[in-house]
């Protein structure tokens, strides 16, 4: 791609095309665009709706009149979509929902509530016990058909996932992609936005100093226009500390927005706390510490636990209306959506230059957490590549907490990637969400989620799931 | 000292001379050894008592005629004690039992156990507050008055204090001296002897590998004559799992050992879930996780809880004891006690060489670990001084648990040396005994315990127990 | 400043506000760009010469219609010009030309050949003895009077002079600015533009990840236009390794050109050595490497050595021309600077961002060189202030000479600035310039070096010139 | 061999078994010792050298009644000296005398003259490109055959060597060996002897702490009989810095001691420049610095440059002694020789604990050097393995010079086990010996050299013998 000169058409693989949602914001951003000639290949298991996805997509560039610059196939196998690809984006499920509700249902049966479940606590691990292998078989292939391609993951656990890229495949230039910190971006641009008495400001003219790890970030300086906003965000949250804040309020019969939003009360007290503001939204910060902290009163907390059953009805609601687009249902109204991927690939081929935060080995970015740990920094993206822009580091109260979590998934990366079983239990035992319930109790867990799981899972770790 | 070539006599300061168990130890070594010329120097905030071991200990010289050589004198301050010493002793009681009551009671009332409660935890952390500006007094009194002098603390918290030793005198010679290893040597001596059918082994005759932290010590190789114990130690922590196991039974009736000795039932756990061997006594072991892991039932792990009333009758009899050794009681038998205190004089000196396992800065000596942090590893006593052996790095799985400890300590050292009264709760939280109970209910515990102890600290630090 | 909102008029300090030539260009760019408004301070040890500045400025000025937003004046003291400032500007020449004089003419003698002799070598760590303990000096008064303000050092020896900066006052935002690499980007763009067979690219459109130290810096990756630029400069150092290239022949009557400009070969032998492009002129490149490499060749290598003569009839040039701004004569025409600043100042106010070369602490953005080393790579600059950007890691072979030159730089700003003066002739030794000469002769230059600016040097270091 | 129990008898390969030096010091030792039951096995690619040897070492042991415990055979392969063996020995010749003469000889021809010659400088770095190939398969056998036995390494380039088995097999139980540090040990016992009045001391009694790279070593402190010694040799340096000292004086007639003695001369001058103690023999260390220093005037600092003639002259005495060993001729007195081997060996066996100086990767025992670089310290020898002692860290000013070759070392055994020839010759341009010769006669005295030995390289890297 890079010799190709100016007049470039790129070849863009996409690993689960049939995405019901990334690959369609990913349609739209590129029709709306304009400026970028491309073949997106899908590839997905279930090969009708990569090929459903090629009709969509086609369908945008129609209306765009890109179909001269853009065009969408669906691929047969791996090999056939990553072969000589310049980009490759991963966007995939680990396993089905009827798995995630496992990962949901059995800690609950033990007193552990979770809000998400996908990234840490004991969803997220055993999320990681069946996607890790799924990911080293893709790092692997790009490693044999695509090494210089640049690799956007957007699965969770996007730590996990992306340290396991990196693992297989050293040489992978992959990072990590997750919208959640435009959360705060849009709340700092309101409070610009005040502090001016006009709307100036969009969230993505709202620069932020982003450090953690995906789902556990933070923010410790924040700027629009000029004005240092740090200082009024941690005003603004001891003020709304009690109650809470949310531009328009929660409509509880919108299921949606009462699953998935907040009131920033948790980041609010995290910023009370700790003296950096919270960035992910709050069912993923809550997740991160014990649950007596947050998550055994989430709604005092103001902020939801996202139920799986939701999630499958959402699923068929949108399998509807892929279908509906398939057969000829109008198109959204163009627009751009809130993910980066369009303006990466622009600036990474010679476009304008873009500053954003992603998940990246730790090369020095972030001081405190260990090196090859997957941070959550911003990096620069021009011709030069991905390179992160170094971030400081977290306060020592704060960073006590993090770096576990860190180290817990390097390590269980390491662990899965070998096969080293007697490994896992042992790491798990030390997630600040399984931690408290005891040894037995926290152990009898891990064999139940393993063996709900076991069919997804490689031979050598299947077998945790049989009684000692 | 050094350059007085062979026939030394050293000038020994002792920090707290008037203690009731170390000194006289002490006493008795030094007397037992025989070799050793010394002016021991005793100063205490209780004069008297220190006045009354200096004539204890003029007894124990006269018994092994060794008044020609040891010299003990009771001194008016910190500055006469200190002046000119080759050696210093630090063995104090940081605030009262009184306090300690409360490290333990007030926890209790929130739901936390605690076996002993001055290391971590909420007792840990309290107890640092106290202790830790009177270390740094001691500190800056060496520095000007005896900065080439060697320095062993005795006290506890030992890590935070030894900490705050570095950091207020960084070129200080001091390392903390702690027994609780012991306990394992013996018991690999025991598995030595019966594997060679006889006796063969003392404690001192096994070498182990320690790392960790002090009271949070590991064990991951053993060796007694060439022999390997460690796989003998693993296969006989899974055999004795379930009961544990101790070479005499535990006498109910026995309160010394009802509450300071243990069955090894979590050091055979910790054993069997991490792959080396728990070195500390079981009820300090229990201490650095949740409480859910052992505390909350102790009894059926079979190590005690050991109860400040106790501890105060305990003194009351030792006092009684002193006070009859000064008024002509017959001293105990003579015998080295387990201290390697004198050992490590000798070989500081010129004497054998001693390895044995100290607490110092980290400076290399254990992966994984921070730089700094105050680490228990095995260091070289000899005429060239105190040097770390390496010691390598803890599993994954544990060390994602011993760090945080480690990194709170110095961050604790740091917030109570600055006055930085903001940085203490948040730093309290994230204790692993304190975590679960949820953050408001923290926060009260919190302002309870420093509300009690009050009186003992700086005004900076003392306003944290008043209400929000 | 960050508080003012957005009708920002700024505060800037410049230390050495008498130079004739950085002075006058920042009031160039300042009246050329337009949009800022401007309280500039000038300071200098020559109150005549800040005067006569503070004059033209208001002159160019009033050329653009400025006058109501930028304004000159000469303080009379250091905290005159610093109290309040946002910006400090330290552009000051240590010492005089004569004692650059000696620091060139006394090597001389000892067979060393010196092209510029103010960064590195015997010359430059003559020149930083002097320099160091001024720039202390202001920073401490930085410290003192503005601790927020951002400062930008243009002095040299650049490396060891932000360093004593950041060492006096730890907080201070500080930058080291140079403009060598703008030479490998024309190179770039010349190449780049070639490609695209039209004038599309200026140096600014070339994007260069630098990696080094101050003068002895490295490109090891370029990109234009989304065109990876490297494997063409790669192809084209190799073709014109021979004999050089240069877009403009040099004409040998041109002293400028003479004295300070190069044909690139010292540039295009590292590349075709090394495997990265050397980035900054010949002249300094040739000064980090033994001189038998290219200093004792300088004609074969087509480059400079810049005499101090030289500088001294230039600046008498260069003060007539300021005389006679200063009386009236016309202003050059408006055009600006290739000088980085306004365009910095802009972006951590508000403004576009910038990204471009600057010196700061590592902190994790060089691999391979030491934390706390002063390293030259990319940094971010923006509302958030100065953020490094990760540069990676030079090749091995390369690292080796570039980071003792590092290590020494750090332990030489130690030295002086304990006044430790014993520390001095051993770190001079290993420069590689001074080494191969042996070690009486090196201390006997050492000895002369000293004693011929003693007069400038600390009472405590200034003993070195006398015979042992 | 550690679950044989305490009557052991250890299988000890020794490759290079044909060996006229190391092997008889050990047949000598070990039968001296007495207490040791083992099956030497010889490996040599000259097998009736091994052979002799077996003979000859079976004579060792019947002159001490030890035939009942040591058994030595000559082994017909690699695989079968190393099955199953407890301890491996490797003391090989890296290609032949007449290689060492090259070494030596073209060099010379580009004014380049060497003392030794196989260590660092342009002699060592080719030594170094014939034997890591070498080391690279026996450590790969030693993985395969013996993966637990313990290594000891006595071949030169020792650092480079010892690096190589590492890289090949990183959990090889390797250390390297060298005696030169017996020298200053000596020369501290001669000092204390002179302090106390008598001989008290022996080498062994003296403490030092040693620190740096194999052959560029250096003692910061030192103690015997719990003096203080490294005062007392501060002192004789500067008293003995301008003529040298010795013990005895230096035979002109003796060859050997002209070619392999010193006079301190280069020890006292470090000592006196750098404020500690070179430890290793004047003839290594002056290979180090660039040749002006110390080698271009050899005589005045009166240490001898080893002629490889005498060498050859040398080896045939040594066969001619070994023959007529091998035939009857009377053995040697029974003493021990100085080398540590056998204290190791029973050391790690359950033997007294041996602490002593050794090569072995850094893991944090020196600060300053890089992780992994092979340096020399203290290691403690026992029952738990090799375990580096915390050594410090050097002068800054020193560290500067020793650590690029740590750096150059560990880069070039990467560069000849990766194949990369590429990367040689940037790597040779930069030794303190090769680099003042310039670039073009640096890269065609490579060419020779390579040339020269071009028989015994690897085909990937003997083309770099070719012109270019």
């Amino acid at each position: 791609m890079h010799n190709k000169g100016s007049i470039s058409s790129f070849d863009i693989a996409y690993i689960g095309g049939g995405s019901l949602n990334w690959a369609t914001k990913l349609m739209g951003d590129l029709a709306f665009d304009g400026t970028i000639a491309a073949h997106i290949r899908l590839f997905d298991l279930d090969q009708a709706a990569a090929e459903r996805n090629a009709r969509i997509g086609m369908r945008y560039a129609g209306r765009a009149d890109q179909t001269e610059r853009l065009r969408y196939t669906a691929e047969p196998s791996l090999k056939a979509a990553l072969t000589g690809a310049d980009f490759v984006i991963i966007s995939i499920l680990p396993g089905s929902f009827d798995d995630m509700a496992h990962d949901i249902a059995i800690p609950e049966r033990y007193g552990i509530r979770q809000s998400v479940g996908d990234t840490v606590g004991p969803g997220g691990f055993i999320r990681a016990l069946r996607a890790i292998p799924e990911l080293a078989e893709i790092a692997a292939a790009i490693g044999t058909f695509c090494p210089k391609a640049y690799v956007c993951n957007l699965t969770n656990p996007m730590s996990v996932l992306t340290g396991a890229l990196y693992k297989v495949f050293p040489e992978i230039r992959a990072w990590g992609s997750c919208h959640e910190v435009i959360k705060i971006r849009k709340l700092l641009a309101f409070l610009a936005n005040r502090r001016r008495g006009e709307v100036a400001f969009g969230y993505r003219d709202v620069k932020v100093n982003v450090l953690g790890i995906n789902h556990f970030t933070f923010v410790d300086a924040a700027s629009a226009g000029g004005m240092d906003m740090m200082t009024e965000y941690m005003a603004f949250a001891r003020e709304h500390h009690a109650d809470g804040w949310r531009e328009n309020p929660i409509d509880p019969a919108d299921e949606h927005v009462r699953y998935f939003e907040d009131m920033n009360r948790v980041k609010f007290d995290l910023a009370c706390r700790f003296g950096v503001a919270g960035a992910a939204g709050d069912r993923h910060l809550a997740e991160f510490v014990p649950q007596s902290w947050y998550l055994d009163e989430n709604e005092r907390w103001k902020f939801g636990l996202t139920p799986v059953e939701y999630r499958i009805r959402e699923r068929t609601e949108k399998q509807a209306a892929a279908a509906a687009l398939d057969t000829g249902a109008a198109l959204p109204p163009p627009a751009p959506s809130e993910e980066a991927i369009v303006e990466q690939i622009k600036a990474l081929t010679g476009g304008p230059e873009h500053v954003g935060n992603v998940n990246l080995p730790n090369i020095g970015q972030m001081q405190g957490l260990p090196p090859g740990a997957i941070v959550e920094t911003n990096a620069r993206f021009s011709g030069l590549g991905i390179q992160p822009v170094h971030a400081g580091r977290l306060p020592a109260a704060l960073e006590v907490i993090v770096r576990p979590h860190a180290e817990r998934q390097t390590a269980l990366v390491e662990a899965v990637l070998a096969r080293d079983s007697a490994a896992l239990l042992p790491l798990f035992l030390s997630d600040p969400l399984v931690s408290p319930i005891g040894l037995d109790r926290a152990a009898q867990m891990f064999r139940d989620m393993v063996a709900a799981t076991t069919h997804r899972l490689p031979e050598a770790l299947a077998r945790l799931g049989k009684a000692a």
